[in-house]
């Protein structure tokens, strides 16, 4: 297990490839869900907003881990254990708009909640995966 | 939200799709793997060992959350919160042998460490998804 992200799994972030994100809620139990996000080389970014239940969770239990399966070859995934290490305000929702061209969204426009939308930045502790 | 899989999530269960496991680690961390599993109508079945994490993980924590996306449209996903009712041993492999029929494996035999094998049985609790 390391951070660094082995070569023969880098292209499971690099692909436009749907992630699975687990937190922990309030009352110890796992909320998973599945999630855009973008590989910057170096850590994890998530759309989301400061108005919603996971953004909440992660105040109280910052880690985050992220499952990514290639869905041509489910045998071949990656897991990312790692935790929220700062929120980037998007009020223009510009890194939505990025994440939904990312995901083949034709003309993607800012969501109607651009105002509250915000950047999950997750640095990386673990990878796992094969 | 409801413990009943709603009419049109259903199929998201009993196709062999894989699934995405989420289990609390002992640290409050999340451990997210891609999992085979069964609906038998009432309960998700998965099969694993005594001997791994996963199962050490269960017995402080024995919350289990599911997500299962459709390979065709990521759209459409379920998310199945729950935790493990009990475990049944399975010590022939017969458990594993039939996942593995369902998942496409020609000509499954029972694994290596078929001894230690356990069926892991999660109750639903609430269902999320669309």
């Amino acid at each position: 297990m390391s951070r660094t992200v082995p070569e023969n799994l880098v292209a499971l972030l690099t692909e436009p490839n749907f992630g699975t994100l687990g937190v922990v809620r309030a009352d110890d139990t796992v909320q998973v869900n599945p999630m855009w996000f973008e590989y910057d080389g170096e850590h994890l970014l998530f759309t989301h907003t400061a108005k919603r239940q996971k953004f909440r969770n992660l105040q109280v239990n910052p880690s985050m881990t992220l499952a990514v399966f290639d869905p041509h070859d489910p045998y071949h995934y990656i897991e990312v254990r790692g935790h929220l290490e700062r929120v980037e305000p998007d009020p223009t929702g510009a890194f939505f708009v990025r994440l939904a061209e990312r995901y083949g969204t034709a003309d993607p426009k800012p969501p109607a909640d651009s105002a509250d939308r915000i950047v999950l930045v997750m640095a990386i502790d673990k990878v796992n995966g094969q």
